[in-house]
Parts: structure tokens; sequence; C-alpha cells
């Protein structure tokens, strides 16, 4: 599994105000946890600063890159925020979050997606808002991933989120969900996935047991990377369990090892 | 999800000396307790007892439906006990647990289905042994299925079990269960699966999480009934989790009821 770490982020109390301090090492430690725990990518978001957006961004770049080589995965709708935060990275190709079939900001983003050769993940809506219906979302998935190779991006770039709406708004966006991801994953097998999970629980107790269970079925329907807390063992421990009932972990070894280490919350 | 309650068993070390001492109340304890717990089916097991099975599992049945009319699954290889089982069986209808291509079973348990017009769990093995293939096992659950309805067995009596074995032995067995349970339900869909999942595990750690995990994942799949424990209130919090993401809970009603009625293990 591709792993998003998702926890620097400026619309989480928990580290908003170590943001706005500019406490450097706090984002740091941040950084160095979610790696430790199997991140392939730390997301850095400094979204909520608004006007100092552009700044803020290429200030966490630079934090977290200092003390970190993970990848980093440059968060905002903002192609002025992105800029800065791609041009002050210098850790291995990052990843761009995100694009979608917008006119205004497809126009604006894939410009950046080539120029610092960044991977990129696609958000499944455009023009019309998001699609309600499998094969409405299919239609954007499969109008992004042509307009997004066409210009020179590479599939294996591509990062499809099939937008993962709330299941107490309507009973069927998890099946859209989990169909989208089985569809995309098999029509652009070297293509990836990059959900948001935790969306899906919106409103409804018991959210982690929800989410849990969302990332088994997702994983089960092909979906190979998501946006979520590596920190949090319980969802890391599905994910290696997951793997291992996917004939993803060769005779069960990763799992085994993750055991051993003391990783494994069961 | 159809739960057939597996804790009546003669081969869990918790309640054979109950059964050893014909102690009817532990037992009725078991199936209240499982009745409540949301089994659709109690599953009465006296295999350990082998010469003395029929007699011991006509006593289990007539300890359970003394207490409580959920249906029966009267469970046993050998087709003197099941006879024995069933002929002392007042409850609704109830289902065989099992039947297999193996055509000396087939012949033995085929003609107790019609007599009782009971439900019958078919496994995927005949005379060649357990297939190993998705292809093998569907050709084996297609002949069952064929045989069954034949002689007159409805497909909604049916229930396939598609033999889960473990992943620590075999990278592709999950995926071999998934994919069985996918295509046989896509192709009966009026038929049932009826999985007992805690084999997958066997032999690695943390058994309880990958349960779990693949509870969801075979759910995703298509499973509509597993033999588990319904005491579980973790396993049966992820059912009712389940249910909700697949669009089988319309607007989460279900698991709304069951949270507020504190059956949510979150």
């Amino acid at each position: 599994m591709i792993i998003i770490g998702e926890k620097i982020n400026s619309t989480l109390k928990a580290i908003r105000p170590a943001m706005e301090a500019y406490d450097a090492a706090a984002i740091q430690d941040l950084a160095r946890k979610q790696a430790a725990a199997g991140a392939s990518f730390i997301d850095v978001n400094a979204g909520m600063f608004l006007e100092d957006e552009p700044q803020r961004l290429a200030w966490l770049v630079d934090s977290v890159q200092a003390v970190c080589d993970t990848p980093l995965c440059i968060d905002s709708p903002n192609p002025r925020a992105l800029k800065a935060g791609l041009a002050a990275n210098r850790n291995p190709k990052p990843l761009i979050n995100s694009i979608t079939g917008e006119k205004e900001r497809f126009d604006a983003v894939l410009p950046l997606v080539l120029e610092y050769q960044a991977g990129i993940i696609a958000l499944c809506m455009d023009d019309s808002g998001m699609p309600e219906t499998v094969e409405d979302r299919l239609r954007v998935a499969d109008s992004l991933i042509a307009r997004l190779t066409r210009a020179g991006v590479a599939l294996e770039d591509i990062y499809i989120d099939p937008i993962i709406r709330p299941v107490g708004t309507g009973t069927h966006y998890g099946v859209v969900a989990l169909e989208t991801i089985r569809r995309v994953k098999g029509n652009y097998p070297q293509a990836h996935i990059a959900c948001g999970l935790s969306n899906v629980s919106f409103g409804l107790p018991a959210r982690r047991l929800i989410n849990q269970a969302m990332l088994v079925a997702a994983m089960a329907a092909g979906m190979d990377g998501a946006i979520l807390d590596p920190l949090d063992q319980k969802l890391m421990s599905f994910i290696y369990a997951t793997e291992a009932l996917l004939g993803l972990d060769e005779y069960c070894v990763e799992y085994l090892g993750h055991y051993r280490a003391g990783r494994i919350e069961g």
C-alpha cells in the first residue's frame, strides 16, 4: 500500500498551533514518526493560512525535508501555494494533492505536474460538480486520465481519488466508491488509487470501526493507496492483515515481521 | 447477513464438558445468548462423541429447541447423526451442515435434505479432494448446485462454502476464497454463501484481526452468510458497519439502532 501520511495539515486542531508558531520541531517530530510508521509520502497542508499559504507551505516543506527524506505530498487547491511548496522541495519525487477536471484548476495545476515531474492526485469531479453514479465518476476519471496522459504524465504518476462520500447521507455512497475503485483499477492497472477514507463515516458513531471496514473493503476492491494516519496502529494493522489476505504478502512474511516488531494491534 | 452461531460444538473445549455431563442448562444458555445476539441459525455438533454421536446430537437439538425457536443448523459429516438430529428437530426449517461432491457423502445426505425440506451447506470439494484454483472450485460448486437443483432443492436453500484455507500455508488462499465467493454469488444470486471464516488465520498471530479483515473482504465480495461466534461483539460490529458500507442498511438505520442498544464495539 502507498500510504500518504495526513497529520501535517493545518485543518487539524492538534498541529495548527505549532504551525502558527513556526514550531519546526513539532512538525519534524510528526514527519519522523509518520516516516517510521511506514508513510510512503508525507502530506503537507497549510490551507488554513489563506493569504499566507504559499510561504507557510514552503516553510512546512523546508521543515520536513530538513529531517526526513520521505517524498512529500504537496497539498493545496491553490496553484500559487503548490508552486511555492514544489519550488522549495528537495526530497525525492513529490506528489501534488490535487487536480480535478474543473477547467480552471486543471489548467493551473497541470503545468506544475509537468515542471516538477510530480505524481498527481486527481479527484473525480469536474465543472458539473461531484458525480453521483459510478458511470459518471468513471467518465470523469477517464477524462482526467486521458487529458493527463495526453499532456505527457505517465499512468504510474496518476493517483485517482474516487471521492468517498458519507454513507450516513446516502446509502449508496459506499458501493459507489468501491465500484469506482474496482473499475478504475481494472481499466488502468498501472495507475494508482489514493483515497481519503475517513469521510465515509462522517456523522456516524464509532467512526474508527467504519473507517477500518472501509479500508479493508476498498483494498479488496483494488485500492493501492490511501491518505490516512500512519500513527493509527490499528488501522495500519488492518493494512498488513489485508495485504496478507489479498495475496500481496508472500507467506505472510511482512505480516509476521510487523508482528514481531510489535506493530500489529490485534 | 445470515449468521450461523458456532458455539454449541463438541470440538470446542469450553462447552464439551457440559455436553459430556448432559448439562442442558449450559447448552441452553449458549443457545439463548446466540439467538439474542442475532444468530439466524444455531449450529449443533456432537462429532467428538463418535459412536454415540446420533443420540448426542438429538439431545442437543432437544435441549436447544426447548428454550429457543431459532432454526437449527444440524452439523455432522455422519448421515446417521444428521438423521437423528433432523428427526428430533421441531424448530422452523433447519439447515444441514454439510454435503460435499464426494459421491458416497452426496448420495447419503441428499435424501435427508429432501425428506426434511432442509437448507444445505455444500462444501466445494469432491472425490478428487480440495480444489486448488478458483476455476476448479467453481466447477465443483457448479456441479453441486446442478445435482442439488436437479434433485428438487431450491437455489435459495443452497449455501455454498468455498472452504477458506489458511493464508499462512498458501499466499493465494485468501484471493481464491474471495474470488470463489464473488463468482458463485455472481452466477447464482439466489443461492447463499456460508463461510467458516476463522480457518484463514490458522497458524498466524493476532488471528482475530485477520478474521475481522476476512469478514469484511468476503462480505464485500458477496458473502451473505457465515459460521461464526455471534457473541464476539467486535466481529458483529464489523458486520453491521460493513452492511452500511455495502448499501445494505438504508441510511444506516440498523447500524444506529445497534449503536444505541450498546451492541457496537468501536
